[in-house]
């Protein structure tokens, strides 16, 4: 049960329906999602989060996918069971198919397996990436 | 300081040899990393995890690129230092340069964010993944 | 669904009805919310927990409102759903409006992201606490 | 080692010079702390990051100290290091004194202790935060 | 809700059949658990998880109960619910009584507490396993 | 680099002295571990911890092994290389061969792993702990 009200979609309140608005013309969706609609109980950190959001998840060196790829395996890390499902769903629909989200899942449990085998034998770097350009 | 002796590389152990020759077969490298030589303190892990990163490591739907970032943002979630270091040398090697890192960073930020946001809010899921295929 | 039978408030167990009846006394609520009753299934835990939780979790150089703070960012932090909520509605019982736990939300998202960013930046340490008193 | 190099607090950069100037102003500080020089190496990152963590740190409904204590206990909830170290200094710098610290480890120790209690125990939430305001 | 079609028990795919088939002979139950009908979804990561499972989840060095202790106190750890719910069945299955799961509860708490209080205090070890054999 | 002094072995500090004697003489060694010399900064925490951890670290339904093996699983799962380092030399000081702490790794790998394909999958509960004694 959500700790806030979920704002209403149509909203009166002039800053949040802006944001409102821009979720959903630049998602080409028809509803806001329940995450947005919460964070907008406290505007401020709606409209921080929104801004964030949309200059970031665009695409750049790294395509959509990708970037949904990338949310979605932090979602899964952190099993936060709302982010799992809507980042599941957006590569869904950024074309993924089954076979490529099974491959995902491997990866992810891989190397969640990994990190913790990697702590367990406190291992030291011995391969560093570049740093100067 | 590792809590087991990294087994060298030359070792004539004939299992630990055979994984560690497939291994600089593989990756095309010519010296084993030291999360391979910690692992094989235990021969029987060492094989485990071998014939599964190799299954899973190479290209498939996903390819080797977006496989490595996705095993870099785990790695960054879990906080895993030796982990960090290696998948973003390995990224680089495949020709992610700096923007797209700095692009990866961004987004694993957002989402470690997001995900808590979502807990904080205590949000039900309102967008599903397809399930029949 | 909780892996233990919650103990009966009314229980004629007698440490486990003292340290009951202690809890309603100290937190001024008249019943035992439900961590306690599960923690109950095993009276020794339920002693050392109450022991501890009493010890800690009352005004001194820090006042309630922030431990209840310290609590919920914790709680956030561990996604831990039973503890968000039963936190969130301690903070606002103390008086933190919407507003205020607006605030708390936002600070406890950018750590989160800054932790990590931190981590794949991989930065030293430069600002240090002072360590002699 | 950090993954990317620090870049000089003196760049000729513009954007990351305007950054630079205003983290020194707004913190009162005459040097810029790595974590900032080392997020200019995705100078887009850097300012986004900026313009959160300035509209977010600065008192509101809950005060400096108490906002970079919450800072304190998600960065020692997720084990940063670096994180630590710096808000550490940030709540001494703010006036908490040694006993405020060990009554803050206190509570960020105890609370991811009964996180995971809970989370063994299964408990369904039984106290919810109010949510109409 | 699962995020995949639980594959049938019955199914007719050689593979996943040849692996359920295994997993209920193995394990001396009657119906495969929904973890592993779930990971059917994705063939080839069914055979690699049930392959590992089968190698580490056997009596060796540690007993059964004890590899299932470990199961327990990682997931709770982890916060995985599925996993807490079986893998707490496990254990009792295997003899552990309430008292003992009482005492595993414990500590698995009080080191959640105590990881945190020493990265808090960020203490350099001061104890080292024996490294060479 | 801790975050407070550590605490003299030799305080005059009575309280401190009393738990640093009952430490070296419960645990039958001849030096204060870092951790609790650190702990003593704030001699409240220390008292309150020493006397838990007293308190559940001692034979009951599970051995001290048993004990220390959960710590150990639990360290690593949280990646704190002090208690990793502590907790791995307890194990060994009780008898755990290397053979033994190798499949102790291995399953709190695997189950890391498996963690994260449960909530990948977003699977429901089907088994239980049974509830009633």
């Amino acid at each position: 049960m959500p700790t806030v009200k979920l704002v209403d979609e149509n909203t009166n309140h002039p800053k949040i329906r802006a944001v409102f608005d821009d979720i959903k013309a630049t998602k080409k969706i028809d509803r806001v999602p329940n995450f947005w609609r919460a964070l907008a109980a406290h505007p401020a950190n709606l409209e921080l989060c929104w801004t964030q959001a949309k200059a970031i998840m665009r695409p750049g060196k790294l395509d959509m996918t990708t970037k949904e790829i990338i949310a979605l395996a932090v979602s899964i890390t952190n099993s936060c069971r709302y982010c799992i499902n809507s980042h599941l769903a957006a590569v869904q629909r950024l074309g993924l198919d089954a076979a490529g989200v099974g491959e995902l899942l491997a990866v992810v449990g891989l190397y969640n397996q990994f990190n913790k085998l990697a702590e367990g034998l406190q291992i030291e770097p011995d391969i560093f990436p570049k740093v100067e350009e």
